[in-house]
């Protein structure tokens, strides 16, 4: 089927696809298109199920029309939910926070759950499932007007700045019973604040490490593997990295859960977006600048149901 | 109750009580008796269940005698097994061997495991399981005495040292498949050399770090912390400490386990014996250069059950 791309996803692991060695998976080669998931309307089909005029989930990448055979693809119903959400809280983004905080985070009721990253796509969803789930949540962000949002509108118990000068005070007062659960969204700085704090079996999901994707060279030392791993052995610490892939077994329940916890509006969402292909590398550029609050999201082309949602979207 | 101790258990974890900040459990005051699990004959008693005459573990620490009041002691029965084994295959070390083999690393058939510190009291147990359960062994040991006992004696499938100039190609040579388990007891080079070896979805269990103990600053850099981090993402694996203290309703089923292998010969125990108290401080000394091979022990008073069970036993 021929589709036109209405909105392009733009997300931190396609940073990875821009190296020449392989991340988990193999680097784009020059002059390739370079990869993403769309959301597109259908032009002209020749797959059963799928007829012009039709909205899908695709992985057509960074062009305004894409050819897809089906594979990975979905048929999106507008009246369910914006046709834009497939690409965040309830798509990949949506399952990543779901998967990480639950299944590889373990977090229960009681427990503290700090999310880095909170304002963005994966983050926020993991904090307002930890909030509901009975965690006190404290959120990480890069801007006052982020830490404001997810308190305030996501319903965190707490959030820090991590551009303040104190921030091992800030986070450790926000934090007065320790971290049970970190949700690693970004290394660096932050990584390295959450550390002391961590409690005795605490588990930290690695996620993603969007400060670090632009190092050419490791850090000045002194090498501190050493420091980390004897915390991971006397507070018995639990890191995993997951990617998002190898668990599509749990999209059901999450889109169970999490499409029931959207519609009865106790989870809120933000997009980010950039207008027109041409703006897409600017604003995936921003990504690593944390510019954007909520889901970074390219509008391609006209999305015809947009002003049809707003009205009939709760 | 009096004890008059027969063995003294040398184990790593003492160097960290000998700190004073707090590891796991606070340091020994300075003057107070060193902590330590004792096999010990009972002198005298005023506690219900045990006579002049018994054989007890203990935890009386670095004396010739010692008083205890019962808590965490057990008797032992000499014709079941000599009594110095519950210091060590079927005492704590065995225990935790079982348990970060098994639990935290989960050790599947088929699977590449590599444990390093393999002739040691836990590593040679550990590596033995995974034999038994069907995995494929490698050790990591420092002395070329060493690597050909947990091959020829302890069944492991290959052996590296790692003195070795070529200890990265070395290691890749003896795991073709890659690792699957990494059982960490020594950190230090021996972990840099496992790291890129490391399968998607392995697992690490933490149990020691013994080659950092006596660090007193951190390695000079750069700063690896980043790419171990990277590798836990794109790798997804599992790095977990455990300490054995936290999994103690697993005795049960390791006795029942590891003491049948034991009896049924499948698995060897090896111990190093320095004699009399004043030794302890140079046997402990060199824990830490590798010096013993097998469960590390100090014989403070005549064992009397000695020359029978060496008939008795097998």
């Amino acid at each position: 089927m021929l589709c036109r791309t209405i909105y392009l996803s733009l997300d931190p692991y396609m940073r990875g696809r821009m190296n020449a060695g392989i991340s988990y998976a193999r680097g784009v080669e020059l002059g390739a298109v370079m990869v993403g998931a769309t959301v597109s309307q259908v032009v002209e089909s020749n797959l059963p199920g799928y007829a012009a005029g039709d909205f899908v989930l695709t992985a057509n990448g960074w062009q305004e029309y894409g050819i897809s055979n089906g594979v990975g693809a979905r048929r999106l119903d507008p009246l369910q939910a914006p046709i834009s959400t497939a690409l965040g809280v309830l798509g990949m983004p949506g399952l990543t926070a779901y998967v990480g905080l639950l299944d590889i985070g373990q977090a229960k009721p009681g427990e503290t759950v700090v999310v880095s990253a909170a304002a963005g796509a994966v983050g926020s969803v993991a904090g307002q499932i930890a909030r509901i789930k009975g965690c006190r949540v404290v959120g990480v962000a890069g801007t006052e007007q982020k830490c404001d949002h997810v308190t305030r509108e996501l319903g965190f118990d707490a959030s820090v700045n991590y551009r303040r000068e104190d921030l091992d005070a800030a986070l450790k007062a926000a934090c007065p019973h320790g971290i049970d659960v970190y949700f690693e969204n970004v290394g660096g700085r932050v990584f390295e604040a959450v550390l002391p704090l961590l409690n005795t079996f605490a588990r930290v999901p690695v996620c993603g490490r969007i400060a670090t994707y632009n190092l050419t060279e490791p850090p000045a030392g002194p090498n501190q593997v050493p420091s980390l791993m004897s915390l991971v052995l006397t507070r018995r610490l639990t890191l995993r990295g997951f990617i998002v892939f190898d668990h599509a077994t749990r999209e059901g329940d999450f889109l169970r859960e999490v499409g029931g916890w959207l519609r009865a509006a106790q989870l809120e969402y933000r997009e980010d977006i950039a207008d027109g292909l041409e703006s897409a590398v600017t604003a995936f550029q921003g990504l690593f600048e944390g510019k954007n609050l909520g889901k970074l999201l390219v509008r391609v082309s006209h999305d015809p149901t947009r002003e049809v949602q707003i009205a009939d979207f709760r």
